[in-house]
């Protein structure tokens, strides 16, 4: 194994709990009220097919267009935020240790640029790494397409990428794409979540995953 | 079995995001960084446990005089909340189907007034409902102070007693009351995780209880 796919969102950034309130406030002033923790579940997802799971299991419809309305709202109240997020607990050593000794590695997200610039900025990564970003695919996590664009993108074969992710939707994808993946728990999802979603190892977070790279063979 | 102890925050209101980020924000403005998700796991505790915990768990010392300033400005931060938390699904109707039905039925929360009151409001609890608040005392959940003070003054034996609450600790706590425990999914805990803290049975949230009640014998 040489390589390794991070999600962005819960796996490198600090940003969960912000993106729920957003959708929260988002949806509420669409006139749909939904708990937080049906919101938490289904991050990582792309905007469009949470707006649609959670719909569905809030039995309320919302038309193409105010659906488009509250992803734009969810992106302005989350970039608006007067404490933006951070990476988290190792973030950062682990992307520059990776860099420092060269195993090749990109960034898979659900999100779309504007809004991912400055977290990745936070992290130091720059036009040199590949990044996937929502409008690039057809379709999002749990489909495998970010997933294969990204490996496809780094030169690498699919059997020598690690997929490092917080959420069920990282661990599917990487499963359909034929990937090993790593779960971290720093998204809020349990252990047993995440191994029933396939995860081969789960670590904290990047600090830990960073100090338990020997155990992957890298 | 005749009788329920409520914890509130998480349990029937939808507050632990917020809770998450105003802990961090307030941890943040004292200079110690912690992960959210690290904080969301010590939700229900009491304010002064649960930065206990995280110092502990970051490795930084917060003095008694810093820990109390930062407990304020979490209220602080929570209380001013443009988007103050609202009931979770079902909690208005299964607190008004147990007035109606005459069950017994108690608040015991780690948060104190004046904080908790407007959350009290919301879910239509008045003064002849038993409330015990962190400050009536000495030792919060984990520890089972709240839950037998509450039993007591409901006036009923705690074997008659369900708890039900989102959080390992609301768990922990029965256990050691001696009480039976419900865990709810709807404060971000997986059910694994609550089972393992000793729950008796699993629910999703408020309203899912409410049909279930005669599972309970209710």
């Amino acid at each position: 194994m040489a390589a390794f796919i991070f999600d962005l969102d819960g796996t490198l950034i600090d940003s969960v709990h912000l993106h729920v309130l957003a959708w929260q406030q988002s949806l509420a002033e669409a006139g749909v009220k939904i708990d937080g923790w049906r919101i938490h579940r289904r991050i990582g997802m792309s905007g469009g097919l949470l707006l649609q799971a959670l719909s569905h299991e809030c039995k309320c419809q919302l038309s193409v267009g105010q659906a488009k309305e509250v992803e734009e709202r969810h992106g302005e109240i989350f970039r608006q935020s007067a404490n933006p997020p951070q990476p988290l607990r190792g973030a950062i050593e682990l992307v520059d240790h990776l860099k420092q000794s060269k195993v090749p590695f990109g960034i898979a997200t659900s999100g779309s640029r504007p809004g991912i610039d400055p977290l990745l900025r936070s992290l130091k990564i720059g036009d040199d790494i590949v990044v996937v970003e929502r409008k690039r695919v057809d379709h999002a996590k749990p489909e495998p397409d970010e997933l294969l664009r990204c490996q496809q993108k780094m030169g690498v074969r699919a059997e020598e990428c690690f997929v490092v992710g917080d959420a069920v939707w990282d661990l599917l994808a990487a499963g359909r794409a034929r990937m090993f993946s790593i779960g971290l728990l720093c998204g809020g999802a349990g252990p047993q979540t995440l191994f029933e979603a396939g995860a081969f190892r789960v670590f904290d977070d990047p600090a830990e995953l960073h100090e338990s790279l020997y155990q992957l063979g890298i």
